[in-house]
C-alpha cells in the first residue's frame, strides 16, 4: 500500500505538536508528508518546509487551491496551529475535499466550531480530532471491559491532568498563545481539560448531563484559567469530577483516570502508560498489560515500554485505515462529536464558574 | 514513670476501634488500662472486661462517678462508642477531672458537640481527639516543611479517603451504626471524611474559608452520604478539594494528601506511609523517610515499616507526655479544637449540598 | 487469660533489638516483661530495668538460679544479646526449664550452636529463634501458596537483603559488635544473611543442597564480610540465589524475595510489606493483600498498614499461644531447626569464599 | 538533509526485531529503506519487499554485489537474521564499503565474530551493534553521572533481564532458533544476557575481569540455557552479579540495573524507563526524569512517556548523524568492541559454568 500523502498546516521549526504529528504520520509508515504552510512567516515557513523536503506554501489559502489540482496532490492535512487557527484552514480543506487531521481543543471559540461542523457535515472529506491519549492500548482495553459491563454500573469517575510548567511567569512560545485568550480561547480546561473530558467520556461511553466548576488563575495577571476543579453529574446517577492544573509544581503532565462501578474499579496513569489496574469489588486486584489487551495496538511485546508517541500513531494508522476504507475504527477515533462535546464542556465549565459554581447543562 | 492508668467506654468484644485503642495505649508502656465500661450490654461488658483483666462498670455514670474516688482510680478515659454516644461520656468525665481521649469525629450532633466543648472549657482535665493519621511521621515532617515555607505559598491542597468496603449493603455490627444517621450523625464525610479535613488542617496550617459540597447516597436506601466531593476555598487565595468515598471498589483504606505551593509540592499516601514525595518547582523530586523526618516519631530505624497502629501509638505517647506534664506536644495532638473543625465541616458540607453545591462559609 | 511472666537478658538502655522485643511482647497483651538482666555492666542494668519497673539481676546466671523458685517467676525469657552471648543464657535457662525466646542468628559460633541444640533438645522447655520478617502476613500467605502448589514445581529463588548503613566507617554500639568477628561470629551473612535464608526456607519449604559464595569486606579494614553474593542449587533442581549487603548506599532495609514456579511466580519486598505480587504463567498478575492472606495474622482492616513491629508482635503472639498449650503455630515459628539452618548457611558460605567459590554442601 | 538509503537483511514478514528496526529507522527521517533481501525464502523475500515497497533481493550476496554499484544504492544496512547469520552478510557489506548496523549478539560462535572483527577493520565502513536499551535517556544520564564521580568509587553492580515467555515448550518461530544452539549460538546468556552485560558496563566504564557462571536449562529437553546467574569481579575490586532468565514466569520484559559506589546509588527499571533514582550516602533519594537528563536523547517534553522505540530511534539516529560525518556520538553508540565483548562474557559463561562455576577471566 503507498503512503498516504499528507500535508500540514504550521508545525515550522519550533513547534511543539506539528514534530508530534510528523513522527505519528511516520512511524507506521502509512503517511508522507509531502506539503505544508508551515508558519504564517512565509521565510520559516519557505525554511521549514526545506528542511523537511516537502512542497512549501506562503499561507493554507494556497495550498487549499492548489493541491486538489495535482496529481500527486494531498489526500489528507494536519492541522497543527493554536486553538484559534483550527477553523479557517479546516474549513478549506474540507470544503477541498481533503481529510482533515486536526488538533485539539476543536478551536478556540463556539462560533469557529460551528464553523468547523457545518463544513465537516457538508463534505466527503473525514475530520479527525487528534485526542491522542485515546489510543493508549490499555486506554482502549479499559473501553472495553467498561463496555462488557465488567464494572457493573458505573458510579464514580475521577479524571485528573495535573501539570506544573505554568506555576512561574514564563515566556516560552508554548506558553504564550496557551494563555492568551485570544488564541487559545480558554486556558488548562482547553489546553488539558478537554483530554480529561474526552478520556472520560471515551473509557466510560457517558457525556455528563451537567457540571459544577470552580476555575482559577492562580498566577497573577494570567488572564486564562490555570487550576480548575469541576464536578459532574451523570445522567444515569453517577458523579464524577476533573482536576486539571498547569500550576502543579513538580508535576510533569499527570494525566490519570479512576472509574468506579458496582462490581469492579478500573485506575490508569499516564506515568505507567502500560499498566491498568482492575480491581474487583471482591478478590485482588489485577495488573493489566498489553498481554491483556484486546485491541492489539502496538508493535512490540508487552514489557517492551511504549507512551506517548505510539499511542499518537495508534492514531494516525487507524486515520490512515480509515481513509482507505477500513470504518472498523471509526468507532473508537475522536471526530467532530468529540471536539463539539469538549467545546461544550468549556463552555459549560466557564458558565458555571462564572456563576460561582452553579450547576450548568453541558448542552453539546 | 509509672504507667498512666486509663480506663476505656466501649470497646467491648467484637468492637474495632477500641481494639485499636488499647494496642496503641499499650505499644509504648505509658498506659495500664484499669477499668472499663465496655458495653451497653451489661453481661458483654462483664465478660469483655474479664478478658482483659480489668474493674467492670455497667455504664460509664458509675465508672464517673467511682473511679475518682479510688486512690488506685483512672487518669484518663478513652471514648470508643459510636458518634452519638461521645458527648455524654465525655461530659461525664471531664466533670469528674479526668482527661478524655475520644474517637473522631467530636460527635454526631453540633448541640453535642457544643456539650462537649463546653464541658471541655470548665474542666481542668485535658480533651483529645484521635484523630489518628496526622501522627504518623512523614505527616508530622509535611507539616514541619509547610511550616518552615519550604513550599512557599499554598496555592492546591487535595485530601482524598476511598475506601470499598460499603459499596454494597452490609450487615456489619460496623456497617450497622456508620450508616444509621441518629447514631453516626454523617455518613462518609464523618467517619472519614473528618480525617481528610484534619490532615489537610493539620499539615497546610490553613483552614477553608467556605465550601461547595456534592454528597451523595450511592447504596440504594442508604440513609447517609457514602460519597462526597467537596470544593474547598482559603482566605489566602489557594484552593482545594477533598473526595471521600465508601463505595469506591477495590479502595481498601485509600487516604491520601498532595499539597501545591509557589516553590514545592508534596505528595502523600497512606499504603505507603513512609514515603513523602517533595517535588521542588525545579529539580528532581526527593524521597523523604523516617530518615529525614525531624518529628523522631518512631521507635525503629528506617525502612522496618511502621504504619496505623505505631500512628496510633505516637498520639497516646504524646498524649501520656502531656498529662504528665509536657506542654510540647501540645502543638501537634488534636483536640477540641479540631473536633469542632470537624463539626463544622460536616455541617457546612450538608448545608452546601442541600443546596445544591452553593458555596457555604465555614464556621467553626 | 494472665500475661505470661517474661525476663530478658540484654536490651538495657541505648539497645536497638531489646526494645524491639518489649513492644512486641507487650503489643497483644500476651506477655508481661517482669525481671531482667539487662546489661554487663551493673550500673546500667539496673538503671534500665528501674525504668522498666521490673526485677533486676546483675548477670544472667543469678537471675536464671532465683527465678525458678519464685511463685511468681518468669515462664519465658527473651535474649537479645550480642551474638557471642546467646549460648551461655539459653544453656542457663533451658536448664532451668524457662522457655527461650533468641534473637537471631543462634550463635556466633557452631560450637556455641551445639551447646544450645543440646540444652534445647534436654530441655523441657521450648527453644525460639525471632526470625520476625516470616511471621508477616503476607509471607504466611506466600508460604501457603506455595505448599498449595499455586506455583507448581518451584524453579528459582532469589532473596536479597541490602541495606547501606555500613557503607562508611562507622562508630554507633551497633555498628561495632557486629563488625567485630567475636562477638557477631560473621558479618551481614550473620546478621542479615541468615534471615534472607530463613526466608526461602519458609516460604519454599525447601533448604539448598549446595552454595557457591563470594564474601566480600568492602570497607578498608573490616574484619567481617558486609557483601555476600552466594549461589544457591536445590535437591529438587531448583537454583537459587542470596544477595546481602551492609554498604549498598541509599538502601534502608531492603529485604525482598521473589520465587519462579512452572505455573506461577511470587514477588514480595519489604518496603510494601503488605502487597505480595502473585502472577501466573497465563494472565493479568494479582495484588494479594491481607484481605487475601488466611494467616489472618493482624490486628486491624486490611489497607491499615501494619509492619515491622507487628510482624514481630505475630511471633510472640505464637509463643505465648505455644507456651499456653497452643501446638498449632508450632509449624510457623523459626526454633532450634532454623537456627541451625542459618548456622550451616554461615559455615557454608564461609568456607565456599575462602576456597574461591567452590561450590559447598550446606550440611545442618 | 537527505534521509541515507538503506537496506535490510533478513526482518520479512513475521519476523520480530526486523519490524522494529524499520521503525527506528523510520522514525526521526533519517532513513529511507530501499532494497532488502529479506528472507532466505524467495518469495517471501520478494512479497515482504513488495509490501514495502522496496527493491527485492533472493540472498544477501546479490544485493551486496548490486547496490554500490547503483547511483542510488544504499548507504548503510541493518542485518536482523537470527545470530548465525550475521557473519557473512555483515563481511559482504563491510567489504562492500557499505555501513553495517547489526542486531546483538554479535555472532553465534567466536569465528564468526573474528571474521566479522576482521572485516570491520578492514573496511572503510562503520559497524554498529544495536544494543538498544543503553540509548535510552536514563541510562545515558546513568552514564554520565557514573562518568563525573557521582557515585564515587563503584563498589557494587547488579544487573537483571528476567522473562517468562520460554518458562513453557514453547513452538513459536521466534522460541525456535532462539533455543537452536546452532543458529543463536547460546541461549538466554546470549538473548538478553548480553544486553545486561552491556548495559553495565555503558552505565559503569568498566568491564568485569573475571565470572563465576551457573548456566540452567529449567525446561526439559532445551539445548541451550534459559537462566544464568553470574558473579562478576572488576578489576577496581568492585563485585557484580548477572542473572537473566527466560523461565521467570509473568516477566514479560524485566530489565534493570543497580549501581552502588561509595557515595551514591542508582536504581533503574525498564517498566518505568524514565525514572532513575539516585540515592546518595545521606539524604533523600532523588527522582531523576528526562528533566535532568542532559544528552537531551528524546522528541517529548518530560512525562510524555517515551520507550523501547524510541531507545532503539535514538541509536539510529546517532548512527546517521555518525554516517553524516558527526563522529561525537560514536563514544555512546555500541560498535564492534561491545560486540566481542559481549562475545568473550557468553564464551567466560559457558566456560566458568562447564567447571562447575570456577573464576574464569573474562579475554575480549
Amino acid at each position: 500500500m503507498k503512503p498516504i500523502r499528507l500535508g500540514m498546516v504550521g508545525g515550522g521549526s519550533g513547534a511543539f505538536i506539528g514534530a508530534i504529528h510528523r513522527i505519528a504520520a511516520r512511524m507506521d509508515g502509512h503517511f508522507a508528508l509531502v506539503a505544508g504552510a508551515l508558519s504564517s512567516d512565509p521565510a520559516r515557513a519557505a525554511a521549514s518546509a526545506a528542511d523537511l523536503g516537502i512542497r512549501s506554501y506562503g499561507d493554507f489559502e494556497e495550498m487549499a487551491r492548489t493541491e486538489p489540482a495535482r496529481a500527486d496532490g494531498i489526500q489528507a492535512v494536519a492541522i497543527v496551529t493554536p486553538n484559534h487557527l483550527h477553523a479557517a484552514p479546516a474549513v478549506a480543506f474540507l470544503r477541498a475535499g481533503i481529510h482533515v487531521i486536526c488538533d485539539k481543543p476543536l478551536a478556540a471559540t463556539p462560533q469557529q466550531a460551528r464553523q468547523i461542523a457545518e463544513a465537516a457535515q457538508a463534505s466527503g472529506a473525514r475530520f479527525f480530532l487528534t485526542h491522542n491519549y485515546c489510543a493508549l492500548p490499555m486506554l482502549r482495553e479499559a473501553r472495553a471491559l467498561v463496555a462488557e459491563g465488567a464494572l457493573g454500573d458505573i458510579r464514580l469517575v475521577q479524571a485528573e491532568y495535573l501539570q506544573g510548567w505554568l506555576a512561574g511567569e514564563s515566556d516560552s512560545k508554548q506558553a504564550e498563545w496557551r494563555t492568551d485568550p485570544a488564541r487559545a480561547g480558554a486556558g488548562a480546561i482547553g489546553d488539558i481539560g478537554t483530554h480529561a473530558w474526552q478520556l472520560a467520556e471515551f473509557v466510560t461511553g457517558q457525556v455528563p448531563q451537567s457540571l459544577s466548576a470552580d476555575l482559577s488563575s492562580m498566577v497573577p495577571g494570567r488572564a486564562v484559567d490555570d487550576d480548575a476543579r469541576i464536578a459532574l453529574r451523570y445522567g444515569s446517577g453517577a458523579k464524577g469530577g476533573i482536576w486539571v492544573s498547569q500550576v502543579a509544581v513538580g508535576q510533569e503532565n499527570g494525566l490519570s483516570l479512576r472509574v468506579f462501578g458496582t462490581k469492579a474499579a478500573l485506575e490508569w496513569r499516564l506515568p505507567e502508560p502500560e499498566r491498568l489496574i482492575l480491581s474487583p469489588k471482591d478478590g485482588p486486584a489485577r495488573i493489566l498489560t498489553r498481554a491483556q489487551d484486546r485491541s492489539a495496538s502496538f508493535r512490540t511485546p508487552p514489557g517492551h515500554p511504549e507512551g506517548y508517541l505510539e499511542g499518537f500513531a495508534n492514531l494516525y494508522s487507524d486515520i490512515a485505515a480509515i481513509i482507505r476504507g477500513d470504518a472498523t475504527p471509526l468507532e473508537r477515533v475522536p471526530g467532530l462529536e468529540a471536539g463539539l462535546s469538549g467545546m461544550a464542556f468549556i463552555a459549560a465549565a466557564q458558565a458555571s464558574s462564572a456563576r460561582d459554581g452553579a450547576w450548568v447543562e453541558v448542552s453539546p
